[in-house]
């Protein structure tokens, strides 16, 4: 088969919308396609199942309905709801900002699709410019340089908040709400008439706002998980108040959806990309997965993409209990740019990833470079000319084509990965829908405190100085000597009562 | 060796300034250590040889000054003359913003600097808050998008324009600076006036600001490559534009200069960090470098060691001209964040990887949680608990300590970065000074353009319709049917002349 064979047999487009992906570039071969027909089948069942509303995250023992739901979403009373009330919010006139409190799934999707539908300079453009949508920030940490820096740009009176959390009890959210409470009670301002909550129906969050009146309570399906939440309240609420079309948004992933029901593999863009991804890393994510989208506005897709596969696929057991060590990594940035960065490892060192890059046909500007040239020509020149370098090295590559970087497109891209992302849950046999790994640190971090606190208590109302093992056997945990020294050195810095000197190679602490 | 004395044994700490490096949670011996003998011994020649002003990248038969220019240039009259012409930019307020147009390593070092030291928000600040310092844009790539999104947010009249290319012959800079004259000619203003030139001296870009009579022009040395130049004038000017001190911040590369030069590696960090991903990786990249700042200003660090590592050691071959496919993956966004993300990952999946956590001691702003426990000692405690749990599952960590997220440390860190991938090629063997590998895909690119002129002569008054196929035979190029399907489809979604249809599985195109 030849280049131009190849391409036409492996690029798959759906003619109505333009959206295409060639999977051309990629190293496999009809016998290895066949290999697959067992995971493909008993991937069309695990989907089918999801859609049928079984338990597909059997530890959490809840049902999957990201891909469900969202057909008959924008038909229901809830979504009438969002867009009134955001709506009104924008017409009223009374809040120019929207300040999102919320990390990872409640978070990245927001920004991804605010960034590639709005901009990178949205919070510059003026009240008119934006049509009367509301400026938009992110508290998507526990960071008190990042709390600062939104507190320079923002005008209380007139800025809403939208706090979101599952379960209501996401640490980092939660000091983002106290920190902010206690900023708007310090400026006589209550804060309730500026709050909006975004949580699960009787959550500890829930019942907060309830209690305290906030502006409006939504409700987050307990079956949606964070990292798939972004065709849900979480993505929508945002995306209303800064005037983004959603229900168009939500038209593109289900029409992807639709799509990638087609039981024939060579018909079913989420099955034959799910195949790649598991040919070309030997089903053990043995190749990092490097996103390249040719659009400045697409930056933030491998950061959203990142948390979509590895949150999904990083798991230690498969679901038969079997340790695995499963994964698949993902990192990106932009392309051209790219070229001028990491390229050179892509082009001439490990061969150690397949590369997805993503086009964007139309140019949001006609700007003539010279006779019969465009900057949108160089950058598909540069696109073009840098995959075929590549595969000229024998590296591998996958093409995604939108013809408009739209909102229907986004949510084609996004449905996309996320039902690749199931179909090679099942391929490997996880689940692909819980995340155990990150209570670890949660209790550690929870233990970090106890110490603190234990520190504190032995040094109440005395002066001390030694050196970090001093205040660990003080403390009465002289094992936690490492531990005990990283709490000084952060009290050093931020504590008045503590400073330290470095003498012989070693800190000395002196609290006071 | 004990936990705790194992931390004491492998960090490094900097009394002086604070900044210290651990590498107790590295999977590494005594032994493993004293292996690399001859390869410290070889790293340090090398250091040396580049710090005398030998040719230390051969292919380009050039000299390697970024350690050493940095030491004499805050003395330097040209130091003076970017300072004078920076505050005098800044005090007689002609000038509100300032755009970078530059790519790859004239952009990304830039980026970090203004990110981490103004904050997320700088351009939304008061010009008051600003200090008068100027706001900052980059148009760092050739997309169209990009272009519109700066034009919607700028003043033309109160801009000023730093056109960034060592060669002078960037593609991508030079279409932005086509672009961005022609936008200033249509509205007659002359671009001239608000321009300035950041090249090599007799560049073409050079020759053209001279002849044109731009605002300023400034030298950059011919041996300083584009992604070690955040020191050098690349570095200085958008620094000085805004507001920062650029000498502390060379003050600070030259400290960590300094330490690294230090013989013994036990007491040098860069030697020390190079043998960890040597081990780590088996001296071959086998382990991503994930970088996990807890800093929500440093978000971008992560991109900026992407181009570093990457681009430096990404290479076909070695010294000898073996071929050795070398590289070192880098990827990462930030922590606490990431923790609701990737980490997932990192902690259950594939142990492909090892981690650098970089914490930042002191909070910006003391945001009390409750009694005795403040937003700071949150992150802090996320920031340990998840080194712990990642050690507790045999995952390998880095942890860099700095006091203060200033321009001192961020030079610290860039030197240490900086120092790090030189030692480490000489490790393996390789030029870490060149990029070989972009050529290809630019030669790519330039025939993608002259095929786009062949196919538009070939239609040249004339109308006709049909599949790729037909156009490429038309001009007379059938066996690059691909190509002249993506021009097509580029095409019909950008002129007026052509349009396309999706009919029996395959685009039909019309060109009239």
């Amino acid at each position: 088969m030849d280049w131009a064979e190849r391409c036409r047999t492996y690029t798959m487009t759906d003619g109505t919308s333009g959206f295409s992906v060639s999977f051309a570039g990629m190293d496999f071969t009809e016998a290895s396609l066949e290999g697959m027909r067992a995971r493909f089948d008993r991937a069309l069942t695990g989907i089918a199942d999801i859609e049928r509303g079984e338990i597909k995250n059997p530890d959490e023992k809840r049902k999957v309905t990201h891909f469900t739901d969202r057909i008959a979403y924008p038909g229901s009373p809830e979504f009438q709801e969002v867009e009134r009330f955001a709506s009104a919010i924008r017409e009223e006139g009374n809040f120019d900002a929207v300040v999102v409190n919320g990390i990872g799934g409640s978070a990245l999707g927001p920004q991804l699709m605010q960034f590639a539908m709005n901009g990178p300079y949205w919070n510059e453009l003026t009240r008119e410019q934006r049509k009367h949508g509301l400026k938009i920030y992110f508290l998507d940490n526990t960071d008190s340089a990042g709390f600062a820096d939104l507190l320079a740009v923002m005008a209380p009176e007139r800025t809403l908040h939208l706090v979101v959390s599952k379960s209501g009890g996401t640490q980092e959210t939660k000091n983002n709400l106290i920190a902010m409470r206690d900023f708007y009670a310090e400026r006589k301002l209550d804060f309730a008439r500026f709050a909006v909550a975004v949580t699960m129906k009787d959550s500890a969050l829930w019942k907060e706002a309830s209690a305290e009146n906030w502006l409006a309570i939504f409700e987050m399906a307990e079956s949606i998980g964070g990292r798939t939440s972004e065709t849900a309240i979480v993505g929508h609420l945002p995306a209303a108040l800064t005037g983004i079309d959603f229900r168009r948004f939500l038209a593109g992933a289900c029409a992807m959806d639709e799509w990638t029901r087609t039981p024939d593999y060579r018909r079913n863009p989420a099955l034959f990309l799910a195949a790649m991804w598991y040919l070309a890393g030997g089903g053990r994510g043995d190749r990092n997965m490097v996103i390249v989208p040719y659009s400045d506005r697409l930056v933030l897709l491998s950061r959203y993409l990142q948390q979509l596969v590895m949150e999904s696929l990083g798991k230690e057991r498969d679901l038969d209990g079997k340790v695995v060590h499963q994964g698949l990594n993902v990192f990106g940035n932009k392309g051209g740019t790219d070229a001028h960065a990491f390229i050179q490892q892509l082009n001439d060192g490990r061969d150690d990833f397949f590369a997805t890059f993503i086009e964007v046909l139309h140019d949001a500007r006609q700007v003539r470079i010279a006779d019969g040239v465009t900057m949108g020509d160089y950058l598909h020149g540069f696109f073009e000319g840098l995959s075929a370098a590549l595969r000229g090295k024998g590296r591998q590559v996958i093409t995604i084509r939108i013809p408009e970087l739209d909102v229907f497109a986004l949510g084609q891209i996004i449905a996309l990965y996320e039902r690749t992302v199931a179909v090679y849950a099942e391929f490997i046999n996880i689940n692909a829908f819980h995340q155990p790994g990150v209570q670890a640190y949660k209790l550690a971090a929870k233990d970090m405190l106890a110490l603190q606190a234990k520190l504190a208590s032995a040094l109440a109302g005395r002066s001390f100085t030694g050196r970090a093992a001093d205040f660990a056997a003080l403390a009465g945990v002289p094992e936690r000597e490492p531990e005990i020294a990283s709490l000084l050195d952060k009290a050093a810095l931020n504590r008045e009562r503590c400073r330290r000197e470095f003498d012989g190679g070693e800190w000395v602490y002196t609290v006071q």
